[in-house]
């Protein structure tokens, strides 16, 4: 029997299978996450960015691009429910003005990702979030760029912070469970010392997204994220249906997943291809951006080998 | 850098992909398997089983079946390479007395592949394969539904015979990568008093071939099992591919099998149907034989949910 009283599953379908159709999903795709995540018994569902429609242009991306509080509720009503509605805000594409009080809005948390070098920006946000009483996280992206020093820098003044949740994004794909399981060690040990928790967000390019999720939780990680089969830029995410698997406890059920399965990812999967691949694999391994990754996959091109020489001149 | 002096890359991609089409591979597929693995430093190379052409009707199974040593000869000649040559025995399909003699044969190694309760056999096929002067290994099977007990007085047994590996086999594909350090620990254990080696073959139902070859590894494992892009019997083994990448030493290399996953492998994916996907998940997390997986795969039936119901009731 694995211990999951402190475990929050944390499901981020839409917003990060937003990357891969730039948050074109219908009402009907959105509500059946929600449905899914309720009667699976999820923690938390992220819903999509709250980018400023004032920075990008509604005429190029979906709603959950934006996730308008009328957006929102026109899929979750006031969320009546255990389920916790989460936004995702990138620095620089978001307007902290914008943000509405908590008491006026059905989300409950704000994740902020962030890139090392927007670190005050992020605090930033965090703390007005804070105040405005919403929960939430910074996500350091890209941690495998970042200097050691550099890190620990930025771990140590986001302990100092009103944020709950400090995340490890592996935005490469490209970490192994020992070297996961290092980090996990670093940040849970900053991060218990002031009551904060620590998450996992894994992408699946080494085929390592799941088994970096269980080995961060084997270290402290408390927040696992995870997507309805994976759905997610590139390689994907670790799926939720392993995640409900390994932690076998009646507080998570896995038919209603398999069900949406069945109905909504299987013909999905005839539209929009996500998932672990040779470029993938290639960009994992050499710890580089998906992008051309991504671009190989588009242009249905299996030259893997012409696809790893041109990776290798960009290392 | 990881440690990799003690450590062998063994494939198996003709003989566990030899699951998925009756072992009807073309002699050009083959060959070319052959000299990936001779190009990319591969250790051994499984080219198939050795069952009896008296027992198992060759209009039934293609030739890597049966393993007659000019059908191999046809493809590898004399061997001249570092590459070892394997072949699987399974108990009850083989005949012991057809085996020839090693100096007549450009084969290296016998693998015996035995479930626990033909371990008496398993052990007679050894004895004699190592007096006739070839490396051996015994399999045992389906280890996920063996009592402890008897899995220890199998594995004290086999530390008492002439048999140079003894492989955890994950027949299930059900194993958690700590369920597998605790397997690896327990045969490492045993097998390293009598100066014997243990293997892992890993199947990716759970998708954790990978990480639990990893973890093996970790824990004292030498042989391990991988097959290009994972072609094996339904949610496929270990990828080649992947291994590679994470062992990152001079002496594997990537360059050869990416060259051969995009020329054989891209189009063999149009023909042949393995891989992760939701009805080997399923047989995974419940610890059964991927056969009513396999079965749901061929039909094309996605009936996720119900196959999850049928499943539960078998357990």
């Amino acid at each position: 029997m694995i211990e999951t009283n402190n475990i929050k599953v944390f499901d981020c379908t839409i917003r990060d299978g937003g990357l891969v159709n730039n948050f074109y999903f219908t009402d009907d795709f959105v509500r059946g996450v929600y449905n899914t995540c309720v009667k699976a018994g999820i923690d938390y569902m992220e819903i999509g960015k709250n980018n400023s429609t004032s920075l990008m242009s509604e005429d190029d991306f979906g709603a959950w691009n934006f996730c308008k509080e009328e957006d929102i509720r026109r899929i979750v009503g006031d969320n009546n429910s255990n389920l916790k509605i989460a936004v995702m805000s990138d620095i620089g594409r978001t307007v902290n003005s914008e943000l509405l009080e908590k008491k006026d809005s059905v989300v409950d948390m704000i994740r902020i990702a962030t890139y090392i070098h927007q670190i005050p920006e992020a605090i930033e946000l965090a703390e007005q979030a804070n105040k405005k009483g919403y929960e939430t996280t910074i996500n350091i992206m890209a941690v495998a760029k970042v200097a050691k020093k550099e890190l620990a820098d930025a771990l140590q003044r986001l302990s100092k912070i009103n944020v709950d949740v400090i995340y490890i994004a592996d935005t490469f794909g490209s970490y192994y469970p020992n070297e996961i399981a290092t980090l996990a060690q670093q940040y849970t040990k900053v991060a218990s010392a002031v009551n904060k928790q620590v998450g996992i967000h894994a992408h699946n390019n080494i085929q390592l997204a799941f088994a970096n999720t269980i080995e961060s939780k084997n270290n402290g990680v408390t927040f696992l994220d995870v997507t309805i089969s994976g759905l997610g830029r590139g390689a994907g995410n670790c799926a939720m249906e392993l995640l409900i698997g390994y932690l076998d406890t009646p507080k998570y059920k896995l038919t209603p997943v398999l069900d949406f399965i069945e109905n909504y990812i299987v013909p999905l999967e005839k539209e929009l291809d996500w998932g672990y691949s040779i470029p993938y694999m290639v960009a994992g391994q050499l710890v580089q951006h998906p992008r051309n990754a991504m671009k190989a996959r588009d242009e249905k091109d299996n030259k893997y080998l012409n696809f790893y020489n041109k990776s290798l001149e960009e290392n």
